[in-house]
């Protein structure tokens, strides 16, 4: 059982830097955190130079000071390998450590993540280092589990150097075996494409239009992300071979071209993710404009970590203002925005928070990204919430361990994810489906999951959920069709959207009807497509009485025997056609929907799929407030957050607990703007 | 007489990539085309690999054995070479033969049409390749014609290998002979720009500001220009000892920084076009927000290629919806477009309807760019279209070798088009009026043609035009003054807009009173000039008892003795100014207006001067028909198309000939949605 | 005595380019110039290659035979130094002048100042040519001063060439001496960027999310103005070898990352700037949308330039409209507009107005940079008004060595100006407090001016303003607050506005309460702080009855002991709290205010600390008027100017003398649109 994530208790953390202040104020730190309730720490991600301070030459006593006093003031330790930032002894002298833009230019210190995965000087640096650090650290009884490196593809998730360009080529000839496997796959006999040996294969590079092959540059989000997998493991390889009992690895973030779900099982015991929903509030925010959920986005982001832990923590909560020197003005978190962004966290399945940063930092590009206290680590307004929520978690101990609940289930695949990163048209649909299913789900109360569709998915994974959305299955195989066709026989609902089945895995189109894959599972055919024009938009769909948009895209259907047709298009010169087909089989079935979802077409399905609002015989509360419940056993926990700066009244329809102060309530309930509770039914 | 453009009928084809297919579905496939119509098919504009797979080994079996099949099957063969894409053995090996960015990193393999055009590596392979292949395809009896390259200058129009840079000094000696003479041309006496020997100049490199020296930018796109020239004639003139009598060459597109009269006088039999109307209609297309034509905008582009032939073909006629995976998201052509797109090329002058593609291809970037059919290859929507379209054509047959009538000619040269494009001042009116003009001439139907100043052009081929517009002749020499004299004397009217006579060929500007070299002809002067601020828009015109407006810049004028004053400027401070001006000559005359020409200015000079809507008598129609007439002896065939997607109602004011049915008409007729319709008068 | 800036005349010139005119032209050219009454003429700054036209080859005969005629006519000549273009020949030969992109690529021949400081290759070209120059013609009795290069750090102030990095190089090691003491400047211990040997370190180079440590970039922009400053020097120590007795030397402009107060200590006499107000209304332009002041703004270019003299000269001042073939199109100055501007120049301190330029080029990039002339040379109508010029500038000739008058100074520092362009939180509210004060001083009446704090700069200088506004000290040190506490104690009243005190020299923050070094003086300290919120915003502070807004940050006070609280937050989660506070200390005091200034807060500031329209006892006008006085004993010359194309009323209190027509004025004046006014009171 690790110190973390251990089902009894949810933990406070926050992060550390010792080599950024003077030596005598760490053991006053130190006390005053635990004085708040802060017992864990994270130190050392970016901190090379402190233990190598010149090529060869290692240095541990500068961590071992601090261990010893972290274990003197009872604090533990998340200790990290500092691979994020190489030493400027090093990318000066090897170059080739370095990362490079597309066109060749390398990336320089001076900043972060300046490196590649692939650089086999990096790599011996490193396994020398993380041996050695094993070695040396990995017993100190204040150490209870480490993080690799810091936010893996973040800040950039692509890669040009000269080692990725041989390393891609390792990958692709260990992919295909023949050349003429990879042309095919590829589709290069368009535009005469050909290659004739492995040495003309090569990163994307600079093209005309910068339209690189699409099937060139699947694989090679593909390749960016077993780079990054391989990176960790590297180092988790080496870890293992030192670590204590009970200690755990880690990783923390969420970011592109890397899956996630890989590189959890291959190398880390659970992943952490790093949550700023204030962000949304930034000056210059492009989440203002685009979305209305703002911080309350971040439920989403939080949703998909939870798609690889029922439980996980957070390595980085907001604690302050954000911002670099150069960019992303915020404001400081208003009174009561920490305790709500805290509660988030913990309200989708978080058992341990670590707020970002102890001390706001007096140098480099991160003096806006604040910490709990100011430059001058005076106390302040932010600790003193900070403690205020140390005292609630305390309160709401029992969550720990109990399991966020949801009926839908959104399928995701990391295939479909890249294709509709570099396909336009692909993307145009996930993305509008995407925040179009989110955004009904928040507002009416429908608590839902991401889940991955991946080799070792099982149907009895996908079965507990009632409704699964494939929103647009662009990329699909028979293996995948099989495991939703068992899901559906036990008695599921699956609905896909428009343009499923219409790319085998390379990403080229399928030549049969679509939609391909799907097409005898769903009992329809597409007769005819088209992105739906600005001049005929918005298309309606008629089902039954009611009239939902078809966004984006729209596939004409003909249902095939034995598939009901459910709705037609209202409008446009396809106006009549069935756009919403039902198929039944086994005791489930597979709905066909011709467009996207926009957040009122999926809070129809929702309805009309009869899993809207599941509390509502329990909570009644406005949009402005999410509610997520997380049970264990019998018990129910449910939090309710308010992310307005009005006032929202809430009625509970029967007795429920107030975990925060231990009093019964029920009928009608105020929460103050950014007010939070959690009542247990 | 070529089997194309033959004067007897219109004739369907389409594009076909064997390449793309398993063989098992050619036969298929001719059939099917055969079917609906298509009896031309172009191939092998991007199948090097398919002749040379590997360096200097060259196979000729498959298109051998794709061509039999063509013959028995009684399909015609466009040929083509396969230049617009190297294979990546060659550029692997020989990088020079690539393109590069400004900043000299290169395009490279992954997209197409990234080789240079001087390349004496690529100039040999293409050399050897397009020997071999004429000598052993172009007796092929199924072979009618050859296509050099595809879209030669598409996708980018710029150069910057190291080949260019030579091939540049080269063209530059040849022009000027001594670096003196260039650096008067080049006025490098400003900041301090004198070369002293040739291998100090370049071609336009980074510079600060990205302001090099528009003289010298000028030459460079001349050289573009011959670049591409030469390169058309570097492989037709190799062909042209091969090709069986009546065989024809062409190329296809219209593309920025190219003198396609040249091109096609030195090397081509005739050019064609590439017709994708459906751009206005994309999803982000800018077509939409600048232009009320949108997909009749198209219209202007056809007139531009009639001013190289009276008659010519589309090569690519859309055919579906366009798109690439990385842009371009357009809606497919609804229920009727593809038939009026169809039309809209033939009603400007085509003869010859290539569809873009046959199926739409299933990998690569342009899996997205939609043929006739779509992945499947079964029969659809759009098939049927194209078949019903090939019953239409039969029907009007006789309207082929037709010619375009119109009235009012509109004088373009290269040298103004490529100063429009590197100056920004002059550009704004250019572009101002480009627009204006041809959007009153659609409006208004008052057809209009483009009529190219070159060296060769006579008085006596202006003579046909009642009225010419020269909107903005920035560069103008005495030759042309001279021609256009002489057109005016013998009865023409010739319109020049503002700022004419600024520069002279090298876009050094004159030193003379303006309109410098229109001076004395249009018998006026500018006093003063000014482009029209923000502050004092819009400027108005009193012409009689109108008013009209003058956009962009503004010349006061002072007409010269014999002048007459026809408009004064109605505001600004400069208001009771003479603003438009007209100068008898011979027995014509000269109006010189002092600025840019608004659709509504430009309406009101087409009234004024008696060229306004002159069918007017014949036919009556909403502004949402465009009206093109194509007369053949005494008969005149008129097709009236409408682009909206409401029912139009036309009067026919005699009796006419419904060529679809071969009904007779008379009074109101009605046209649905994107209907088409072709009438005898 | 220079014959320039003399105290006794306002003198007018032009720039003139021998090099670009036939000889023949060149007499009359001169004897137009003095007929209008311009005296003094700039040549040569771009004409490298008439002195050395290829390398080592010195030819003077070209000048020597202009300056020959110059003197014949009684023409004064002030001689640049070529340096801001150097010739092919050498660019060629010598890649290694050139200056270089960020990412590497150098910027070529073919536009100017394509060239960078610290190549010793180019300052051994210059040094040569300097001496020989100077050798040449320094004694030449046409000549009366000297203008080193041109435009000193113009078209770009960024420098990455190889040059560069061996001499910032060179600026650190004699900054810091120790590697050690530049890791602790620059906070390397943030993200592991310590550097161990001097060749580590680079210019800024490229780096992920281009954010390098913000530290390194404050010490380039330093080693940016320090280049430039000892480029000047170089020039300037060898003419000042040559020069003749009452000769001077100057340069032009002000711009970016440069130390113009440095620079002309150690190497000018005075400096000149170039003005181009109408620069506001180009099409396109921004400042249209940002700036209500339009050309009125320039007005505040022309504050900065006195700040370095009392008195200045214009060494460009427009003539006619402005535009670069590349952009800028901008409308010819209207009537009146040209005076308006020349009037703007004298009203704010200068004495030389030197028009740029006599004909308007017809070659090169800047053939729509107008002269006063067009290309025909023949007289127009910007003539005929600069000879009116010269006939005002003749009767307002007594206010030659007048000082310009200001009650209320603003505080600047070329440190806080560096930081604020590379800090974007800084530069929020440094660019909003500008613009705010500024167009509040402008609307008002209320003339201002700049003041830069130096490490010389006295008490006793600052004495003579009633107010000083630093409005965001965000770079503070002792040093400054000593001398401000000097001049408060002494009397004056000081107004900081937010942020002050947060980073030291270094640009680190501090790590002390803030203001840091300013809460002693200011008796104050912040609470908490935070950007201003979109959802928050506009926060607003009650003040006495009067309410005010506080921009952009807030600063959330606590007076301490002795300091009133003035006002208090009326909104937002920090309502109530201290926004602005007063503290005695001497004879003055010093208030602290949480907010940046907005125009209206600005003039609620004015009025409050009564320096509010000092003269609206003498005068009284609208808003679209500007009022500028210079005074010379006991005469107070009033410019009024009317920037607006409507008439506007002018109310004179008192009767005051026109100067141009030497009429005495009471009561209603009228001011005809962009007319101006100079009157004697």
């Amino acid at each position: 059982m690790s110190y973390l994530l251990n089902g009894d208790r949810i933990l406070m953390g926050t992060d550390y830097y010792p080599e950024h202040w003077d030596k005598i104020m760490w053991a006053e730190d130190l006390e005053r955190m635990i004085k708040i309730g802060i017992e864990v720490i994270r130190v050392a991600e970016f901190s090379w130079n402190k233990f190598e301070p010149k090529e060869g030459e290692y240095t541990w006593g500068f961590f071992d000071e601090f261990l010893t006093l972290c274990q003197a003031k009872g604090m533990k330790v998340i200790f990290c390998t500092p691979t994020a930032t190489p030493p400027a002894w090093m990318t000066d002298k090897y170059p080739e450590v370095l990362n490079a833009r597309q066109d060749g230019v390398l990336y320089r210190h001076g900043a972060r993540r300046h490196y590649n995965y692939n650089s086999l000087i990096y790599q011996r640096f490193t396994t020398e280092l993380v041996e050695r650090m094993g070695a040396h650290y990995a017993g100190h009884p204040a150490i209870i589990g480490w993080q690799l490196d810091n936010e893996i593809n973040c800040e950039i998730n692509e890669f040009y150097s000269e080692s990725d360009v041989l390393a891609f080529r390792e990958f692709l000839k260990k992919k295909y075996g023949k050349i003429e496997n990879l042309n095919t796959a590829w589709g290069t006999a368009f535009w005469n494409q050909t290659y004739t040996a492995w040495g003309e294969v090569y990163l994307p590079r600079t093209t005309l239009s910068n339209s690189t092959n699409p099937h060139e540059v699947l694989d090679y989000k593909r390749f960016v992300s077993d780079s990054a997998c391989r990176w960790a493991k590297l180092q988790s390889d080496i870890l293992r071979k030192y670590l204590k009992p009970g200690d755990f690895i880690t990783t923390n973030g969420l970011f592109g071209d890397l899956d996630n779900h890989r590189m959890t099982e291959e190398s880390l015991d659970f992943i952490t993710y790093d949550s700023y929903p204030n962000m949304a509030y930034g000056l210059n925010s492009h989440f203002v404009e685009i979305n209305e959920l703002k911080d309350r986005m971040w439920s989403m982001n939080l949703d998909e970590v939870r798609s690889l832990h029922g439980i996980y923590g957070i390595m980085e909560q907001q604690s302050g203002a954000n911002g670099w020197n150069t960019g992303m003005e915020s404001p400081t978190p208003r009174p009561g925005q920490i305790t709500l962004w805290t509660m988030q966290s913990i309200a989708h399945g978080a058992d341990f928070i670590c707020y970002f940063r102890w001390r706001t930092c007096t140098m480099g590009t991160e003096i806006y990204w604040h910490g709990i206290l100011d430059y001058s680590g005076r106390d302040n307004r932010r600790i003193r919430e900070i403690s205020d929520i140390h005292k609630k978690i305390k309160k709401i101990s029992e969550v720990a361990g109990s399991q966020y609940e949801a009926k839908v289930g959104i399928l995701e695949t990391y295939d479909n994810k890249f294709d509709a990163e570099l396909d336009v048209w692909h993307g145009a649909v996930e993305n509008a489906s995407k925040i179009g299913l989110y955004t009904a789900s928040q507002m009416t109360h429908t608590p839902i999951a991401y889940v991955y569709l991946r080799e070792n998915t099982t149907a009895e994974e996908l079965r507990k959920y009632q409704v699964l959305f494939y929103p647009h299955a662009v990329i699909l195989d028979d293996e995948q069709v099989t495991i939703l066709k068992s899901y559906v026989e036990q008695g599921g609902t699956l609905v896909f959207g428009c343009r499923a089945g219409l790319k085998n895995l390379n990403g080229r189109v399928v030549q049969d009807a679509l939609p391909g894959a799907a097409a005898k599972l769903a009992g329809v055919e597409v007769a005819e497509f088209t992105m739906v024009a600005n001049e005929e938009s918005p298309v309606y769909v008629d089902w039954d009485e009611d009239r939902i948009e078809a966004a984006v895209f729209n596939d004409e259907l003909v249902p095939l025997e034995g598939t009901k047709t459910l709705g037609t298009y209202a409008n446009s010169y396809y106006k009549g056609v069935p756009a919403l087909t039902a198929h039944a089989v086994g005791s489930g079935r597979v709905l066909y929907f011709g467009g996207a979802f926009t957040k009122e077409t999926a809070e129809m399905f929702f309805r009309k799929l009869k899993v809207l609002s599941p509390y509502s015989d329990q909570v009644e509360l406005p949009k402005a407030c999410e509610l997520s419940v997380r049970t264990k056993g019998d018990a129910q926990y449910m939090f309710i957050l308010n992310y307005s700066k009005e006032e929202q009244k809430i009625q509970l329809k029967k007795p429920m607990k107030n975990l925060y102060t231990g009093e019964m309530l029920q009928g009608e309930v105020q929460l103050a703007k950014y007010e939070t509770m959690v009542v247990k039914a």
